[in-house]
């Protein structure tokens, strides 16, 4: 049984990555805040290193490696902002890295991991064709593997966001944040619960990948199951480890529209001058669709987890 | 004859409009850094409230105001920036503002502005039509006019962005700002000479509106004719104050092509995740420009002037 992250692991990871990752800043915006009828903290992830949140638990992870360990390289699959982050990590860390990408992966995302130095393996665009490659991988060269969310110190490492968001805006009534694979919002939960007790915590997620959602409803996991949203982010189901986290923390998930999403997504450009990709504007989403959750003026985090994203492919 | 402002005036500007103006954060990224071979120290004017440093100067003059001269309330001629930040800076103070536009505005301006409480007023599009109905409206009204660039008060409230600069990035070796009218880069002037002698200053400028450069490759005063740019916050010639300040103080002017503008642009959006307007993006594709200008490693501030954009008209 692996062990639920605490605090003293977030804290653990905060210390370890200190210097690595960016501390992003927490933005405001009073438009937004009028729109909202909230006041809203915007914890500026897409603004870390790589553009996601997800070089916290990447750096915290091959941080705190032996060096023995380290000397082994990691592997992972991902053609998304995991990749990329482990990729970095891994670079700053003077190691090698494998990254089995699908074929279907845009090269621009394939460019940005051997930018970093490391080596992608190609593989067909399914999960048994991932997962099997990156068996192979793992047995040819004996690195080690990162899983994207399911393992406690990728959860504590992203929990470091919640750490400063409530560092730079003390007393929030609630946080909301993207639930993909769930290790943000994992993290998120065991960081926010432990420094602020009784702060509401509230997920956000794709109608078209809502798989937190129904599982919260029926008090049981339920598998994502062909996934349809623009939220290229949050298309995979609930794990392991981070589903009892979350159903433990989380008050509610709020489903939000891809037009919603996209709608978020433009008042973030253009509103707070700041570049976020659809999965990123979920909790702005949330926040617009939150009326009947939160008082007017109530305090809201909001964690923008990433901002990669194709200018020449835009949704509008 | 109209006083130039000194850094005594700049230093009561930005005593005036504190607390009313946003203190824009200075940015860094590694990836621009590492593609221009500077060391870029970026003060995010888009990040500015109504999105542009416009909001300084407005702030400036129209807070300067004794209460007889503010009652009689404000009016520009204006389809950019300054029409929205004299209409804000009017409707923080609680005075009438009129606002001449022309009917070839983006709707989308003309209800920023009518959103802030100002009158707007049609006129043609020509800058004969709006300084005559500017006129009428004086005339009618009792308000005062308020130039864009041309004015003492507004050069001393565009200089305070340069103060902050140089206080959140000290020794910088050079600053680059766009140039329009050259009220920003006048009052940049002003400041950074007085704050860090002999620290070089450059203008920016499209290919397309180059009057301030051939201005200063001719020793006089030339105005801008036909100006064709993607740059619509750059197309107006120099004025009166401004050309004798910037034929002091400017090293040189670096003409950027739009293509160059564009990519810049780019570059602001993916790797800093700030959205920039054209305007804006002209001091980094300046920066792309002047590995001669400039040794490699030096410590370079740049000036966003803003982030105005229509999201539904991108130049890509």
């Amino acid at each position: 049984m692996v062990p639920i992250p605490t605090i003293n692991d977030i804290r653990a990871a905060h210390d370890r990555i200190r210097g690595v990752v960016h501390r992003t800043p927490v933005i405001t915006c009073e438009s937004l805040d009028r729109l909202t009828g909230f006041e809203l903290y915007i914890k500026c992830e897409n603004l870390q290193r790589v553009g996601a949140f997800k070089f916290r638990g990447a750096s915290n992870i091959v941080l705190g490696m032996s060096d023995a360990e380290a000397a082994k390289g990691v592997c992972t699959h991902s053609s998304g902002n995991h990749a990329q982050a482990l990729a970095r990590a891994a670079l700053e860390r003077g190691i090698p890295a494998w990254i089995v990408m699908p074929t279907s992966a845009p090269s621009v995302k394939r460019a940005a991991v051997e930018g970093y130095g490391a080596t992608v393996i190609d593989c067909e665009p399914t999960l048994e064709a991932r997962e099997s490659m990156a068996s192979e991988v793992l047995e040819d060269t004996g690195a080690i593997f990162v899983h994207p969310y399911d393992d406690p110190r990728i959860i504590a490492g992203q929990g470091t966001a919640a750490i400063e968001l409530l560092e730079d805006a003390p007393e929030l009534d609630a946080i909301i944040a993207p639930v993909g694979g769930g290790g943000l919002m994992s993290g998120t939960c065991i960081a926010a619960a432990a420094l602020q007790p009784g702060i509401r915590l509230i997920g956000a997620e794709p109608e078209g990948a809502d798989d937190a959602k129904q599982s919260l409803d029926a008090g049981e996991w339920v598998p994502q199951e062909g996934p349809d949203t623009i939220c290229d982010g949050l298309l995979t189901s609930l794990g392991q480890l981070t589903w009892p986290i979350l159903r433990e923390h989380l008050e509610t998930i709020v489903t939000v529209s891809d037009e919603l999403v996209i709608e978020a997504m433009r008042l973030l450009w253009m509103r707070a001058k700041t570049v976020v990709e659809p999965s990123g504007a979920t909790p702005l989403a949330a926040a617009l669709s939150a009326a009947c959750l939160l008082d007017s003026g109530a305090r809201v985090g909001l964690i923008l987890s990433g901002g990669n994203v194709d200018l020449d492919r835009l949704p509008w």
